[in-house]
């Protein structure tokens, strides 16, 4: 089997850490061992640094929407074009945490910018790039970002209001619904049910590869 | 009058810097003092942060051609939300070193990116946005480069191939000679007959408002 862009998405406190643990185990289980691990925005220095421009505050100039998303896809076509294209080609596999479907429901979904220009951007920038499969972990915000908080200091984007994070879930849902590429995983289960749900999905995709 | 945006458009070596002096000049004979100056890539605290990550060399990680046109579209909005727009809504002038017609001669005349791609990134990222009148320096990129060459050291634009400006000037050309509000100004000639053909465009321009 050649290698696989496997993508796992979904809103803060959605457990994506436990969730990419289990994959790499299921992936082994499967004899695929060491799979290309990414994050986004980020995965590269220069992305890093493009990351850290969206992450932080900027209390003297305020990051403009579109600048914003403009950051991301720049640092994603880093992170496409210089890391996980030349893993996949070396027949390596990629597990991502966080990919374009992000953009799609914080910009989109969040921000407010429309399908249309959500989807000329991407198409644009990625063509016709997509992962090969994505685990959606669904949450309910208010419960995500309660475990989020858990964790310490929130950045500048989990700082946004509740209301943000419910269009980025709606937008997240919709997306998952109507693709089958994607699994959707809920995410308020037990630890147990989770990672077993998750296996299953997984298990399920690759034995039809 | 109200406040308007006039840029400042050419290749390395062209005299961008006596143009806007001389732009002020000009503007300050016609009552019109103290305009903003603003220069791109850059021109915000934020939009110099992606101006470095375009002009600095990377040796470990090549920026890919697609992300440095969305950093320079991204440094471009927050300077165009942020001050831009700020200052002719206070009915100030702006003068602008370099916009978009930067990005539409080097990425999309020297890079190659598409015309139809950058149209698009144009009108999505700044909508019916424009410069008010623009003058466009032209020079020979081997004259222009010399007199760069004579400033010191080039950075990672301005070592590229010759013929990377050869095509980026055609587009200057290009996109000057099919524009009412583009005066082309022969930068090859003394600085006297510059300064003068800058001056009597200009006033010509102003005039007509």
């Amino acid at each position: 089997m050649t290698g696989k862009f496997i993508v796992i998405e979904g809103l803060e406190g959605a457990g994506k850490s436990t969730a990419i643990n289990q994959v790499a185990a299921v992936l082994s289980a499967h004899g695929i061992e060491s799979p290309e691990l990414t994050r986004e925005p980020g995965g590269t220095p220069l992305a890093e640094q493009m990351r850290a421009l969206v992450k932080e505050g900027h209390p003297d100039e305020p990051l403009t929407d579109m600048a914003e998303l403009l950051l991301l896809y720049a640092a994603r076509i880093q992170l496409v074009d210089n890391v996980i294209k030349p893993a996949l080609a070396q027949g390596r596999w990629v597990v991502g945490d966080r990919h374009d479907m992000s953009s799609q429901a914080y910009q989109g979904g969040g921000r407010g910018f429309d399908i249309a220009l959500m989807e000329n951007l991407r198409n644009t920038v990625l063509g016709d790039f997509r992962p090969d499969f994505t685990i959606y972990m669904d949450i309910d915000p208010v419960l995500g970002l309660e475990r989020a908080r858990g964790r310490g200091e929130l950045d500048r984007i989990e700082q946004m209001n509740i209301d943000f994070f419910h269009r980025a879930r709606a937008r997240f849902l919709e997306l998952s619904e109507n693709d089958p590429r994607v699994a959707i995983i809920d995410a308020s289960q037990s630890l147990e049910a989770v990672t077993a749900d998750i296996s299953l999905a997984l298990t399920t995709w690759l034995e039809q590869q």
